[in-house]
Parts: C-alpha cells; sequence; structure tokens
C-alpha cells in the first residue's frame, strides 16, 4: 500500500467524523460560540478543513488556496465536503519520495520538515479542533454523537 | 534518533500542554462539566492519562494498570505528572523492533495492528479529548490557554 494510500485511509477516518459532526449543526447554530472567546462553531468547522487542505497544499508545494469567500453561504457540509474531495485528490497525487521532500514552512511553524511530518501536524490539528467541536455539538443538544475516529 | 527517542518528542510536545490544562483546573472545579452528558474535568484528565499509559502497556506487552485507586484524593497535576513519568519510563524501553511488532488488540479495537499503529492510536485519543478540555478551561473562565502542540 502506497502512504498516499495510507495517509488518506488515515486522513478520511477523522473527516468522515468531522463531516458527521458538522452535519448536526443546522444553520440557526452557525454562529454558536460556548464563552465570548471562542471560535464560532461555523468558523471553528471552516478552519479545520482550511486548515488541512493548506498543510496539503504546502506538502505538495503548492500555494495556499481557499475554495470559498470569507461570505460564502453555501451550507457547511456541502463546504466540508468540496475541502475534502480537494484534499483527497492532492494527497493522491503523493509518490512516496514526496513524503520525504522537505517542506519550508518557517513562516507557520518556524522550520524546515518533511511532508510527512508537515501532514502529521494538520492530522493533529484537525483531531485538536473536533476534539472541541464534540462539546460545542453537546452544548447544542446533540446526545447521539459518534466516536471521535472511525474504525 | 532513534524511534522511541523520536515518539517520546512527540508524545511530550502534547503532554506538556494536558499538564499545563490540567494545572489551570483548580479542585473547586475537578466536577465542572458543560452539559449532564459530558465527563467531569476531572474523570476527564484522568481517562485522557490512564488511557494513553494503558496503549503504551499494551505496545509493550504489559497487561494495563491503573497507577491510582478511582478515589485517590491526589492533586490532579500530581496524577499527570505520575503517569507521564511511568508512560516516558515505558516509551524508552521499546526498541525500534518493538515498533513493528504486531499486537493483538482485537478486543479494544477489533484487530491486530503494529505497536506504532497503536501507539499513533493513543496519540489521536489524547490530542481529540485534550481538544474537549480546551473548551472546558474557557468555560471555567481561562482565556490564557496555550496553543494545542508545543512546537
Amino acid at each position: 500500500m502506497s502512504k498516499s494510500a495510507q495517509f488518506i485511509d488515515y486522513f478520511l477516518s477523522h473527516r468522515e467524523v468531522t463531516k458527521e459532526l458538522a452535519a448536526k449543526i443546522d444553520p440557526e447554530h452557525y454562529t454558536y460560540k460556548p464563552t465570548p472567546t471562542s471560535m464560532e462553531a461555523q468558523k471553528l468547522v471552516n478552519h479545520i478543513i482550511e486548515t488541512t487542505y493548506t498543510f496539503v497544499r504546502l506538502a505538495n508545494k503548492q500555494d495556499p488556496e481557499k475554495l470559498f469567500d470569507e461570505i460564502d453561504s453555501t451550507e457547511l457540509s456541502e463546504k466540508v465536503n468540496t475541502y475534502t474531495e480537494a484534499t483527497v485528490k492532492l494527497l493522491s497525487s503523493l509518490s512516496d519520495d514526496n513524503f520525504e521532500q522537505v517542506i519550508d514552512v518557517s513562516q507557520i511553524v518556524g522550520k524546515r520538515i518533511p511532508a510527512s511530518q508537515l501532514l502529521n501536524m494538520a492530522m493533529d490539528h484537525e483531531i485538536n479542533h473536533k476534539g472541541n467541536l464534540f462539546v460545542y455539538l453537546r452544548e447544542i443538544g446533540h446526545t447521539d454523537l459518534p466516536m471521535y475516529v472511525k474504525v
């Protein structure tokens, strides 16, 4: 199994959960936030899917890009789907050698690291914020929640 | 750098944050929970440190063990320190070959997987619940919070 295929499996085992949580947030709760200094639910989901995509673009030596405007009113779960497809497509194009390539992310994390490490950082970032999202979901009234990862 | 040393660095880059968050929970908030169906703050921290230690024990082919009784009243941050030391000690004993050994965790995750994969699952589990904890911390009044990982 190629490194790319392995990583896509790993990515989707968490992204499927992000997607399931996002789909449970109805538009009236898009601006829900637990405390005044917290990110709004909608912004939190956007932050997760945009950041993972940015890191995967960088691992591919491509500049970051956003797939929706800041004010775009597309439904949240459709945004998740669009970003997920674009992310998988980019991951599919990585060869095993590409995983070892050093990427200059000194402006973001202060150092140059192999693409594989950058991709793992993207996953830790998504898992952390998905962990935030679970608490939001419970607070807006959902008690039937998925496991944090699909096994 | 050995796989063990690399993994310990990775583990501590998150555990230091878990520790910092746990230290911010004063005893009067040990039983805080965001919703009636949520885990209490104290139980959430215990669940994180016990589960990571359990997975590391299994990766070492050792049976799980708890380092404190259910009703033990040791301060939360001291418990985190004790578990962290025991976890690092066990991780240090793993050779590069040990990381490839297949571990039978069919009763927990339904399959036999290499120790390296089990250890990564332990990290994802800790990062997910640490992500929950960040929301708890903000709700009990803390706004000066660390990044989700030490870089």
